[in-house]
């Protein structure tokens, strides 16, 4: 079995729930208040500017010039074509540049962030590559389960949303990262792969509490 | 006013609200229940070998030779002195090696962990130190008050613990890490500074979390 | 004074000596053997693959989204826009992509790449801007000089070289890091100013050992 | 065959050749001029502070507790027992600490230390401890040439640098990180093996061109 299979089944079930979290729900049925979504896309945009940079250190730990190029080309997807998607909507909910430049990451944004950050220090690439994976690829599932929910991809404010995470950019996207994992994890042990199923885990509990902190507004937990 | 007397004074309510929390009450009751104490005593130890790390990017950092052997006998502390306590309390827990081996860090714990070592990696050696201040000088808080609560460190059980924190060895690391901040922030911005206060806040939220984790003996959000 | 100019008065004198050194003045009236621009171009291959690297550690400690989108797109123009040169003459002299991939680098390379990556992860972003910007200015200046050296820019052979490096888009690309620079190390102290100047002349000691090690072809020491 | 037995057969030739070197005699004979030697301890001392950053690199990523002490005692070891050699001549010498603390790395100094932090940077624990490992063995197989060499041990000034480098202190401490090399190493694929050959023949020229350097008192290379 590929360790993306392994990865795969082994976090499929928590994948599976984000689903049913009202946020998500609330953003496929269109009832999601605005201002829980404005809450997320603050948030989510600080944590992409930090996403690109767990992919900064693949730049600097790639063995070869092609990684090297994945690498750098997964930073430009995550602070352009990404970013283009929240630069939209940021505009729509009237949030400044400047509310941006001065908004503070959530604990749990400052949480699953440098979780990857430290990861990629302290571990190799494919480690790398199992933290940032939980993200892309549930959020592919997220599309896919939006793509047969009936209106959501037709909706006059989160269609745009619910229509990137369906598009083919994206989806070969995740898939190339897909790809990646497995070949920068061939010859891992047993013992390296169980140490991959670790490290989706915990990423992909910080993508649930993401989901809730969303939902529930919350910058900190005291 | 010095940069650890702002910090100081930008925190010192949440760090007073350590000392009404159940855990820490308990520690100076005695009314602890073991195994909450021992949930922790795992998940201190697993933390300290992290704490430790964010000392070794302070060796890599260090502009001069005297500022390595302070970052240096960090280390060393960390993983001796501080630890002689754990192991002893692991021994008198009947928790083997194996199984601390086999321990995996909590949510939490991995969420402040790795917060430290990210902003150790990204940022310079006066962001470092903010960093590991929040568990250095609120332990020593909670020393204090525990030193004043009646019986605190004569109990049998949990007097040892008590001990270690209100120990002249202790209070002098914690005064070493303090004029450390001090020395290594100086001609700081005001903007840094603000920094600064922003990373121990981040720190003294996840050590409140620290003390819920190890009441609730919680591994996992969802 | 800006920082940036005490930087180029602290240099200058060095960096006017790569427009005498044999190599630099082959490749002026394009009398340089071709082997040993071959050697120079696996070589400077090599050196821009890691030059990126120090770059990507621009993006990890990037305080701010644009300074972020700033290294990115160095990254980005290391990878790609310089290296199309390379990549044509590399085909001009009949060198595979395999011999490329199997191309070691040699001890001045490495020596000069891995210090600056090192800067980059010892010290902070202007220490790093410091690191690089000899290569980047003194190549402006070497197009300068070739600029105005009769027939230098009209050679069949090397022409393409010397065009590239006398660009607007060269030009702007090296002025947008001396900006950089001098951005980046706002309310430095005389003392960070002179460990940026200690820094900037390493590297183009640096800059003319890779000029003599490509005039003599020289991988090794001993 | 063991990782470290391939390595070693793969340099034994270069490391031969230090035996040979007008400097390593000159230690060996008692012939080496004072000025030499002041040189050589000044640069040696600045490399040793940088030897133990990349150590420091090893804590930070050790995957485990026992790895952290290894690592950790490597740093105590590097600035506190092979530094008091140093501290001792540094002060026959009439060498004062403020000398040493203006002393500036030569080139060669740069190039080596900066290329193993870099190393311990970019890849993992056994190109880590690869790297350092032409160090300290080339001086173990020194301090055996020195044992035989009549008369090496008995010198009235140098005779305290040869026996410290055939002590059993150090011959331990040398012989505990080619077992950290076997073991460190453990299930390298062929590839990763070629790739550790390569750093210890890059460190080892490092190695020669520091004696080099010594022997010439040679800051600068232009």
């Amino acid at each position: 079995m590929k360790v993306s299979e392994r990865l795969y089944n082994s976090i499929i079930d928590l994948w599976d729930k984000y689903n049913e979290h009202p946020f998500v729900k609330g953003l496929a049925d269109g009832t999601l208040p605005l201002e829980k979504f404005q809450f997320f896309m603050i948030q989510d945009h600080l944590y992409l500017m930090q996403y690109a940079k767990v992919f900064a250190l693949g730049v600097l730990k790639a063995k070869n010039e092609s990684d090297m190029r994945l690498f750098s080309g997964l930073i430009a997807a995550t602070l352009d074509t990404e970013n283009a998607l929240h630069q939209d909507y940021l505009r729509r909910l009237n949030i400044s540049q400047e509310m941006i430049a001065q908004a503070k990451p959530s604990i749990v944004t400052d949480s699953y962030t440098n979780y990857m950050i430290a990861i990629a220090e302290k571990e190799g690439l494919g480690e790398l590559m199992a933290a940032v994976l939980s993200c892309s690829w549930s959020y592919k599932l997220i599309g896919d389960f939006m793509e047969k929910f009936p209106g959501a991809t037709e909706q006059e404010f989160y269609g745009e949303w619910v229509n990137m995470y369906i598009s083919d950019g994206y989806r070969s996207s995740n898939q190339l990262m897909i790809d990646m994992v497995d070949r920068l994890t061939e010859g891992y042990t047993e013992q390296q792969i169980q140490n991959l199923e670790h490290i989706v885990y915990v990423c992909s509990q910080y993508e649930y509490m993401f989901w809730d902190m969303a939902w529930n507004e919350k910058m900190v937990e005291v």
